[in-house]
């Protein structure tokens, strides 16, 4: 069956949650309305996925909402903002109910996970393609931003770069690996990200810079070092990659993947020496579970990668969508 | 010449315009930052324009811009909310250097024009469709809402219907007119539409409810009604509809284009009786100019058009990007 757009927003995308006190008014007004609590700064930030350059054209409903959403949501980590609400925006040949059905089903389970409220939207027919909007809250002023690194600091990284570039060359077979089990993992890693949002609401008191990696190490930690106009020494020895990378690829596959493919959606944030010890206590509560990668230093020596003690010469480039 | 998504960012969208002091970050970190005033509610609202859709294929990257801006900003205008800051999605097939000078320049046109910053964004490539959301300030409780017109109200229209579809009619060679001046006159009505922002916000204190005119008069009070719970009876003799139409065309053909078809961005807006004086004093300082068309009734009633004092069959069809 085919629904017109008001349809498709009453059956699909509406009365799904609860309003939230600051919430005014959400869906089915010319706007919506929202009131920020006093002391908090609103964190925005805005993405299009689309099809054929974001996620690939056989992808399911339930794992492009999904990611959809993760992808905002890793913005908002990388800011330390705690997720309130987003708008959707879906462009998409035809309003398809069983479609419909299953993107809304996975779209508010993952909202519903990070105490997301849907508060507005637009849909439109047209080739695939969906843009979402993400708002959070930061209490005070301590933002995570890219232009706070300092000379000295350390540099980490949450979790393990490179299985998702891993699973994506997998789904688009350009790797093969008889292990199904190990295939299936490496998979859901690149289709099903984890925001780091509760590691960076931690690291808002701990670290001075902080992004996620969406387009590749390289590139990402470029940005923290052109806004913060410093440099970097990045041990290569020290880039964490799990183990299943490392049995089942060559190194040049796997450390291309960490270094140069994005979409893992970890953070990389640098702290300064002082800070070590909250990070410690950060860790061993659990709350993050990162790897020191290197050190922040002055622009003139720019980004240089050490492998086995000697400095190595790289091809700098992250995801280019116009490439 | 062509750009990747960085260089389109920094040399066409970025340092344009001057940070506004609650614009803590803007582009160029995982997301911007801002700070809402004390008692301000902040009004969202997104709109995405698809190629083919919204617009036409041979539409001028200029007239893409200003248009693509002025439907948002319409959103905000019928909230009764002063403008302060968007974010820009862009999808396009190739990052042509031309093209872009000639949309940014437009876009950052409109934006100075009422006084909104650019915080954030995304370029892509794909097939050409933009996406908008736009932030507006409301001081105090009093927006502009689809469901607060009661019963007895009065039905007003700011401007004149009918031209933007009369136009749209031209450029799709539809409908054919000799005469050049007007042919360029309607067309402009339907590139350049004027967002009634400074009427919206004169009439938070006036008006009970209000909606712009994006999908067609009918459809569009429709949802004043449905979101009220109320009826509404409209004498089609007192809808404005300019000499220029009613010199031009044939009146099935007016009537139909100012009923049916969207795009005018003019305020549908009611009032309560007592009201009518604050209007007024409006309407002779030239804030707002506007033409009542009819009147609120109860739910029951339903919506009824009136005509030489008889009531007329219609068919109630806005526009709807699923057909």
């Amino acid at each position: 069956m085919e629904y017109n757009e008001f349809e498709i927003i009453s059956k699909f995308f509406k009365n799904h949650q609860k309003k939230d006190k600051n919430q005014i008014k959400g869906i089915g007004d010319d706007s919506a309305l929202i009131k920020i609590p006093k002391n908090n700064l609103l964190a925005i930030s805005t993405d299009t996925l689309v099809e054929g350059k974001h996620f690939l054209k056989n992808i399911t409903p339930k794992d492009l909402a999904y990611k959809s959403v993760a992808v905002n949501l890793s913005d908002l980590a990388a800011m330390g903002a705690k997720p309130t609400w987003i708008t959707l925006s879906i462009t998409m040949p035809k309003s398809d109910s069983v479609w419909l059905k299953s993107f809304s089903k996975s779209f508010f389970k993952i909202l519903n996970k990070y105490k997301l409220n849907l508060i507005g939207g637009d849909t439109n027919s047209g080739p695939l393609s969906i843009t979402l909007s993400i708002y959070g809250l930061i209490e005070g002023k301590n933002a995570l931003l890219r232009g706070n690194a300092k000379n000295g600091d350390l540099i980490y990284i949450t979790g393990n770069l490179g299985e998702s570039a891993a699973g994506l060359s997998l789904l688009q077979k350009k790797t093969f690996l008889k292990n199904v089990k190990i295939c299936n993992y490496l998979i859901k890693k690149h289709l099903k990200p984890i925001p780091r949002i509760s590691e960076g609401i931690a690291l808002r008191n701990i670290a001075n810079a902080a992004i996620d990696i969406s387009d590749g190490l390289i590139s990402d930690l470029g940005h923290i070092l052109k806004n913060s106009k410093c440099g970097a020494d990045i041990n290569l020895n020290t880039i964490p990659i799990s183990k299943i990378l490392t049995d089942n690829f060559k190194i040049d596959e796997y450390l291309n993947w960490a270094l140069n493919s994005g979409e893992d959606y970890e953070l990389c944030f640098t702290i300064s020496k002082k800070n070590i010890k909250k990070l410690n206590v950060a860790i061993k509560k659990k709350i993050i579970k990162c790897t020191c990668i290197g050190y922040i230093t002055s622009a003139e020596k720019g980004l240089n990668l050490i492998q086995n003690q000697k400095k190595i010469i790289f091809k700098k480039s992250g995801f280019n969508h116009f490439i």
